[in-house]
């Protein structure tokens, strides 16, 4: 932590803020500039961070050194992390794994045709919302319990993996009963009670990132969940607010590769949401796989004009198909499996 | 609703649509261009809402013409809305209301020395933190259900009305049953299911605007309160997510006679938070005064050095003083009382 | 300015390091922690603001401790500057400068008209485009030469300062030969060479902020201006480009007290162009005044229906009138004149 | 265009929008719902866009239909266009090109060896900046005219073809007398007499997008090109202002498809100054190159620590080798050649 003195800061004032960090017991350094001087504390910034430095008289800013989080980064864990997800399924090594299906769940014989297309295609892992964040409460807000029964019964009869949101604490145990992994929506990674619910289960975690959350702000919310003992966390970028109105959300790309670098979790890649249009779908994929991103959620449905949620963003069955080709040669360029 | 087709559309997707509007009900409005055909089609747009016309073959765009928020706004009730907080304070009307206090709770002594302090020049509303999300899972969380009854013993003494926040949908009977007034942080603005819970209460609910949310969204999740019977809303403006840097947020002013225009609702703003820094608060708190908001919340701390969160965005009493004394002289320019 | 090393930064590295700062005339200071080791560098930022330090093998970041400008910060010049327009007009002082005037200069007579109207309430600034800046190459580019004659004519028949844009290095003499204030547009915040070229008249410059640029940069091009030996500069916030589509921009009414803080120059606003509504701009008039703002610049126009550019976020008279009222009572409260 | 009407817009507003319609030999079409009453109005929308109906009274909103731009659409011009570089080197067909070089051009010696680098790994464009747009007036501003010089000699001795920025509308006749190509940088897209200046040119111009401008304004400004005769235009993604903090610029790799869908032109894209930082130009180029992009433009310096501009972002001479192979190999796999 480094604390610039304004110009005019006084020596009582420098003195009392020596003073008080040396009682956190961290030790300051003074640096004396002919505009400014600067005090660098060495020592654990978590100490320093509870005290309002900033608020204190003869203070200009506060800059800090090091990273905020620690459990998620690299420096505490320089290998990557593999995730099982069950069924032989596991993320994070040289496989990217591509999860798909509807964005909502809307009946048991929509969502296993939705299933068994993909499964087809070598997808196994299967997606789809049974409860549903709308931003409207007139929207169809998702079937809730019997969406997970029928998510449960085609994972369960087709052998795949299962992922569904889960958007509040007092549903993480009924989801969790349900499904194999747990994801968290982007309106909802900063839901610090969520994170830690979800925390305190085993399930893989796959957490969105917030449509305006920094890169930090994304890993301090995965902190939240390995801080209460589940390292099976795997970051979805899933496009980020701009100004830029043509696409519904600005897939960050470059996300993936600083995720990679900043922290030894899975990063995958929700080209659908950062869209909003399914023409844009594969060309986004692509460049997330050459990125890096260890996976792909796309929503796939077999009516997207029937679709409840989001028809407008889903692959028809021959497109994904198409895709899904696209990748399988993709993937071979770039020395990785699919 | 406005559908634009494509450029090449056939005649048989025009039909299609045309066909699939009808059975909702409604009436298509066909006008052809050299360029492009449109399809107007009158009626509930919510009906319209749920089916993906986008998703149609055919289709380049959809644009919708009516506002997707219903009970929140002015074409639905066209005076503001008096919202009652209890021991005689009501918002909405001619008088600004400020409410003040620590950003959290830390205990008994201090938030009673704000308090007195605050009452003193004037306030009728304690706001004080007792749960506290906080973007780091090492950050001090509140004191909960302890800082709840402080809170609570300290209205009660000085016959304030207060105001905390709360989190979890679990916390929504407890908070209610110690509490004035209840507040919907920005992280939690489109928490759905918490929303439906305070809107289950009759407590007003002071609604904070999500830091990246636009206005419709805002509007759109105080409608989730409303929807559930609770008309007793106070939108909240706290700044949003720019690229600017130098305060913590940008204030987003214009969202105040935005609001007054769309809504019937009272709103309020916050300009500590949005601006991360005390010396902003006086300039920002008049600009908003001044532009038409109907409240103001404002952290104040007598110890802001000792502050466990947030310190650094904290008036200690002379310059809370001063800047009420210079609102009391502004709201008279504005024909309003303070 | 400040250096964190990377972890595993070697000695060989840091030496290297510590050499190249001090063959540059400056003095390291080193500081040794658990996690990290800073250097802290004294002396002057802009000799090692040339100096690519982050590309140096070892450097993990770089942290300026010092603002990049100079000669337009409080620093550099403790008291306010006030600026003489000519016709007896300063900005910067006590007195709020209202600059009003159509988007576009159609014609002479509906020129004189508005200049006329606005005269009669008190305004002494007529602004008005010759030259306008458009998205559009087929929309209407302004009457260029004609427009600054008829400006200059009325300029000169009602005793009123004139402000107009000038957006090509190559007519700064043609301009500065008709008008009293040289406006630089949002668009052309960091054309540095037509900075360059106003910086070497001794015009009062208007430098309106770029729409995505920070305050830090906005300065940083006052700066270029000042650094060509003209200090007259006035700075105006007209909006900048945020998520939110309610508004044309997002006025960062912020900006008016942190320039105020950060500079010596005055600063102004435009609520015109900010909101791209009629129906915004008395209320954020009003907010810019009281957060402290010298002024504003306001499109007006007896015939908005007609207006060749921007008709919609122009006030009629009657309205324009109201607001000006309006702003005599709110100065007052301020203890400022209008 | 449709105007969408107030809820209670009078008839006469209607008579007379209508008959003002008509007047400028369009059609009106009407629709009256419940709620409101919208007219489509069929016919060129230029037409329209220069007549404020937003001011009208009794109108609502305007929502255009059609896309602004004319001479760069994919509707103007179906097949992809292919543009001449000079030297046998062609973009927007099946081979992806890279340029490469230093930002800013420091002497012969250094640009000689940087050319001779990247030419053995198969690069055929050389790129240097003799002017430099730089946000503080006391940074290296480029070595102008001697700049020029070198950056010819060497384009020469090598038969690479040659691009640089050109900054001022009057230098367009001197930056085109020595380099291939023109480039219009991201803080010069809006600079509309500039974009006339090089429109009147046969010279290719790459214009980079502004990084805080839409899709629509950057093919607008391009519009401004090919409306002056020139239709050699090739598009550069260069990364948008974001609130993200991790990267300089958040690089919009969905800008890729989008103007390949919307556009003719060519697009290439720039990670070196997206990224801000060496260590994320891999990843970015490589998800670029499979998000369909034509080309890449990337900065190499085989001394970045002495780099005048950008060192911090440059690729050593070994990374740009690395790249350029894994290029070759992707490329293969989505069917094109490097």
């Amino acid at each position: 932590m480094i604390i610039v003195l304004q110009r005019n800061a006084t020596q009582e004032q420098m003195d009392y803020i020596i003073e008080r960090v040396k009682k956190l017991g961290l030790t300051p350094h003074v640096s004396r500039g002919v505009e400014r001087t600067i005090i660098g504390v060495i020592g654990p910034e978590d100490i320093l961070r509870v005290t309002p430095l900033e608020a204190f008289p003869g203070v200009e800013k506060v800059l800090p050194v090091l990273a905020p989080y620690r459990l998620v980064s690299r420096e505490f864990k320089a290998e990557s992390s593999i995730i099982e997800l069950g069924k032989g399924v596991r993320i994070g090594d040289r496989e990217i794994i591509v999860m798909a299906g509807p964005c909502a769940i809307e009946n048991l014989e929509i969502l296993r045709e939705i299933a068994l297309t993909i499964k087809e295609k070598g997808v196994r892992v299967l997606r789809g919302g049974a409860f549903k964040p709308r931003t409207s409460p007139y929207s169809f807000q998702g079937l809730g319990k019997k969406g997970l029964e029928y998510l449960k019964q085609v994972g369960d009869e087709l052998g795949m993996v299962t992922v569904t949101e889960v958007m509040d604490p007092r549903d993480v145990e009924l989801v969790a009963g349900y499904t194999d992994v747990l994801q968290i929506g982007a309106r909802n990674m900063q839901n610090f009670n969520l994170l830690r619910e979800v925390g305190a289960t085993q399930k893989p975690i796959l957490l969105k990132r917030g449509m305006s959350s920094t890169i930090k702000e994304w890993l301090m919310s995965a902190e939240y969940i390995l801080s209460e003992g589940n390292f099976n966390v795997i970051l979805c970028e899933r496009g980020i607010r701009t100004f830029e109105d043509f696409t519904r959300n600005t897939l960050d790309v470059s996300a993936v590769p600083a995720v990679k670098q900043l922290s030894h979790l899975p990063v995958i890649v929700d080209p659908s949401h950062a869209a909003g249009k399914w023409n844009l779908i594969s060309p986004l994929s692509k460049a997330a796989v050459a990125a890096g991103c260890d996976g792909l959620i796309i929503e796939v449905h077999t009516h997207p004009e029937e679709a409840l949620s989001d028809g407008a963003q889903s692959l028809i069955p021959e497109r994904f198909t198409k895709l899904m080709e696209e990748l399988r040669v993709l993937v071979k360029a770039i020395d990785r499996d699919i």
